[in-house]
């Protein structure tokens, strides 16, 4: 098999435990695969020379702190190599630009466009682990550039897809995906598969084991990717395509999300176009709006609800109170003490029943609902915050997860 | 003008000295020249980094070193492009790739090939201060490469040539060439200026400012190289062809070298080939001869006397002993007790009695002279250690170089 194996900040985090991954490496190694790694910047790495960068500038030009940041991973690469060889494997390290990863222009957060997996083929072909620094890229003019934030996964997931590798293992230290935070319900348990898309609803599960952008990109490139611990040889949790699970749960998982804020305008004036001109001005205030509810209200006018990111409130605010001033609404209400729960499953898709189980669970409880929103494999409910614990473990009893 | 500065490890030993380099770069393009920037690591970063790859092998691939030495200067070259832009400059951090460093497969030790001055010429013209990562290029496949110790300075010199710059700067912690060292002799003067020859051979002097690889460099490309100090804006010593100098000195300064000792083979059979046997041997075995006498003695042999390294003895000493064993020589004789005593001065070369005032100098104070070695513009005297500084300070004065 060809896999790819990605260690974060942490698991490269001092020179003993670059020692650890290269055994681990090697240990894959053995297993007759052949093994691509990409690494992070050594923990606190990154964020030094963030700092070194910000005690000149408080808005450094980008190109430079591309050039800047891009060293982290360099280190990281080389070091893991060296200790390769030193145990006897025939190992070469890359830069991101070595391993022909072609990025747009947007430094610090590029987006790869392109790779050209011949040099690591080569390399592959010759016997040797090949080790890439992540994070990194060259644009067209052959300038270094940056993936933004969980960069050094979206090389891996971008790798794996251009050599077409059998596996991509994203190691952090956390063993896996959970049916929910094990610090709110201690009886969640480890599941083995999922799918793209019920992942990506559980983005919030996890403690942020994945972004989504990493998840979306292994999903488009079909890559199977597992998420596993770099501190145990515990098995991870696989995450792929919808077809590849055999059998599909009715409920995958329950998200929480206590990072939403809800807005509710009130008598919102009746005239055409209101709302969608109220969204588009947030949008151009990039307030990314989650959930959305519009009641007729008495009186001609309505009241529309909506979610934002707790981050996002204050210019959401703002462009409200550009429409109060006009007067195209009465009044704004704002509630930062919600949460949102959500309950996700592939299976949803051809179960009925499963929302009514999700209302009844919350009525048993005596908790008010007071926004639903759905999709095809979710549901999610915005209830009051002092809730959600009580809501999360009553929903992983009422649809047997422990089990 | 166009001038080129470079700044060693301990001139950006940390952010408050990048911002120290920053001012002074920036006075220098406020009086109205072009400026290119060449840096060097932070002070201490390539060491830690070297003992990082030593963690994991006491010999660690050299393209993996170049990989991660190369890093320490990439981040220095984007910090102080960040400092300068915040000060209101146009600026441009570079790579040695970016800059067109183009060098040979030397891992560790490469030695610039070709420098493709286009980039930063481009960048020049648009008003930038371009500032280049010293010690590091590319070779032919594109893969980093290192220069080796004292790399910042070639690229400096190598980049001046490249952009035909009026002038070369490189700023240490020493404020210039000195007549002599001024530890042992405080009447020692700054030279103002200095041939290359000279330079070339003061090179014990000055606390090492300069290594040869660059006055070489230098005086092939015709480069004026300025040594001088970045913790003061006191004028340095300006290094370049002789025909720049209009007063040529007799004598420019005295060196002192206590990194020798000599090597006595005594009896050595008088066999054509033997001297060129030995010394083809020694040059096998990396050890560098310096001065060599040879006397014819008594009874048909020959004693040969030569000078080497401290560090090169006991490699010298298993060459010799081998031809020892091998009859070819009756005896050899070891003294590390010695030193080499240097005039130099352009003015030799048309001026007789220089080396009689040496040789007057050393009677006056009752130094023996063990042997003598003279070129156009030297005279070396190899005497006891223990007369080293009364040696020194006899000839400062007597070739009156406090005047």
């Amino acid at each position: 098999m060809v896999i790819v194996q990605k260690f974060g900040g942490t698991s490269v985090g001092d020179l003993d435990r670059i020692q650890n991954v290269a055994n681990r490496v090697a240990k894959t190694k053995e297993e007759g695969h052949d093994v691509v790694v990409v690494v992070s910047a050594m923990s606190g790495e990154t964020n030094k020379l963030v700092g070194y960068a910000e005690h000149f500038s408080q808005n450094p030009s980008k190109p430079e702190m591309d050039m800047l940041l891009s060293s982290g991973e360099r280190v990281t690469a080389s070091l893991l190599s060296i200790a390769l060889q030193e145990m006897g494997y025939k190992a070469c390290a890359m830069t991101g630009r070595k391993a022909g990863i072609l990025t747009d222009n947007l430094h610090t957060k590029a987006r790869i466009e392109e790779i050209d997996p011949e040099v690591m083929n080569s390399s592959l072909k010759e016997g040797k682990i090949v080790v890439v620094a992540g994070f990194q890229g060259v644009n067209e003019n052959g300038d270094v550039t940056t993936l933004g934030r969980g960069g050094s996964d979206l090389s891996a997931v971008a790798i794996a897809g251009a050599l077409k590798a059998d596996l991509c293992e994203i190691y952090t230290d956390v063993s896996g995906i959970f049916t929910t935070d094990p610090r709110i319900e201690p009886k969640a348990k480890k599941l083995e598969k999922i799918s793209y898309d019920e992942m990506l609803e559980l983005a919030s599960l996890g403690a942020k084991v994945l972004q989504n952008r990493s998840v979306e990109l292994a999903k488009k490139l079909n890559v199977n990717l597992v998420t596993r611990t770099s501190f145990s040889d515990e098995e991870g949790t696989l995450i792929t395509k919808e077809e590849n699970i055999m059998e599909k749960p009715l409920v995958s998982g329950i998200a929480l999300d206590k990072n939403q804020a809800r807005i509710s305008l009130i008598g919102v004036s009746d005239r055409p176009g209101i709302a969608s001109d109220i969204f588009t001005k947030l949008a151009k205030a990039e307030v990314n709006v989650d959930m959305i509810i519009q009641n007729r209200a008495h009186g001609g006018t309505t009241n529309i609800d909506f979610t934002v990111p707790k981050g996002d409130l204050n210019d959401a605010k703002e462009v409200v109170g550009d429409f109060l001033k006009e007067g195209d609404l009465e009044n704004d209400v704002y509630n930062e003490n919600i949460c949102k729960v959500s309950v996700v499953g592939v299976g949803m898709k051809s179960h009925a029943g499963v929302a009514a189980k999700a209302f009844q669970t919350m009525a048993n409880e005596n908790i008010n609902i007071n926004m639903i929103s759905t999709s095809e494999i979710k549901i999610s409910m915005v209830i009051d915050e002092k809730y959600a614990e009580l809501a999360v473990r009553g929903l992983h009893d009422a649809y047997e997860l422990d089990k």
